[in-house]
């Protein structure tokens, strides 16, 4: 018999943050596709004889291409075992798992998806910094900016607008070019941001300013990956709400 | 000696998205303060012995005040118990959780903050429509229309812009509004929608169509309370990816 799929999002990397459905099918998996960013404490929930394959990306550099990746997860559902295909934070918040299930569907595996705390609303949560708030922003907007690509076909000028919250995943390599663009299209230098590096684990550290120093307190604290930007009227509140690791 | 405050997001309804976290906290606490919308399933989770109490707001009108809240929150941490602030979703997303930490700070109670699979991130799952795809939308936002006020400081145009995924929390009410709000500022009448209804419960239910249907096929297929709308090119897989309850 043809074996199954289980997309399922890992969170942030803290092992707390992983759903019950998510333990549960790490307990039930026979192998286990995972994304190198996928922390060990969560990897070390899954039930102990599943075989783990890690097939990873990072920073741009692509260690297994999406063709492989497909491959591999069809070929274990065909040979009839339990899949878990873990992603880090949610797998339909720029985590390519549309592309996969579409393949899967493609070839009629049968699956089921298990969402993850992505890391804008994880890193919210442990810097103290509310996403939405009823007197600064009335929406939050996920965008990435990870390459020239996702760059250049960005439009500034609506994520220049005051009032809603930008959560920005990005490489830190992009902050230059972030802050040039959105000042360049209308937003305020003023506006504050909370730069947070490893969200919610033991070495989170949050980095704050203003738009218009953003790079450059980036550097100045040598903010490497993963990191996630808040960038908003909110992230004023990260100084005082701060209750997680180092004050900020 | 004081007690504490954990502020916690308790998901869509499944108690299987419920995190480890949220779980340890449930278990921990003396009270719980939860919003009308945490489902019994989630609740059945508790401590035992632990007081429940409902400061539920439902559909704008609201049974409890912002300000009888504070006040439950520091009557019983003062009291020296270890008090969860239970909230449907995740704190930080159209939840009024920085208004409560605000709140918490400035009298000095400690607090920690678990987060929540927001609904936009459950009925994604639950519906297999991607949030963001490579082809279809590079960015995703999260935005309420749940009463006038909102309806009147969105920005229309922003939101027609094409190539961005737009998942709405809303009352039900407000389709017919967005729909015709949307088109007048340009969103193209065809762009596909998926409004989930009851996401990730065993009653749940996916309706499709296109902007220019929507409140029609809302109303055809009597659409209640609590639904998310998911509009833009990637609820058009919501048929091809569907995996969980009825077809769509």
């Amino acid at each position: 018999a043809v074996g199954s799929v289980v997309l399922v999002g890992a969170g942030p990397g803290d092992p707390g943050l992983l759903t019950l459905r998510a333990l549960r099918a790490l307990n039930e998996a026979d192998v286990i596709l995972h994304d190198r960013l996928v922390g060990a404490g969560v990897l070390a929930l899954a039930r102990r004889d599943a075989e783990q394959i890690e097939v990873g990306k990072q920073g741009g550099r692509h260690h297994t291409t999406q063709e492989t990746i497909h491959a591999l997860l069809l070929e274990h559902a065909r040979a009839g075992r339990r899949v878990v295909r873990l992603k880090g934070g949610d797998p339909f918040v720029f985590g390519r798992g549309g592309e996969e299930l579409e393949f899967l569907r493609a070839h009629a595996i049968p699956f089921e998806v298990v969402p993850g705390i992505t890391a804008a609303v994880a890193c919210a949560a442990f810097s103290g910094v509310p996403l939405t708030h009823r007197d600064h922003a009335q929406s939050v907007r996920f965008v990435t900016a990870h390459c020239r690509d996702s760059r250049d076909t960005l439009d500034w000028a609506a994520l220049a607008q005051e009032r809603q919250t930008l959560a920005i995943y990005m490489g830190v390599s992009e902050l230059a070019t972030l802050q040039a663009r959105l000042i360049e299209h209308g937003r305020d230098a003023t506006t504050p941001f909370a730069l947070v590096e490893n969200g919610s684990l033991p070495d989170q550290r949050v980095v704050c300013g203003v738009l218009g120093n953003l790079a450059e307190r980036a550097a100045a604290h040598a903010v490497g990956s993963p990191a996630l930007l808040i960038l908003g009227e909110v992230a004023a509140l990260a100084p005082s709400l701060a209750w997680f690791g180092a004050a900020p």
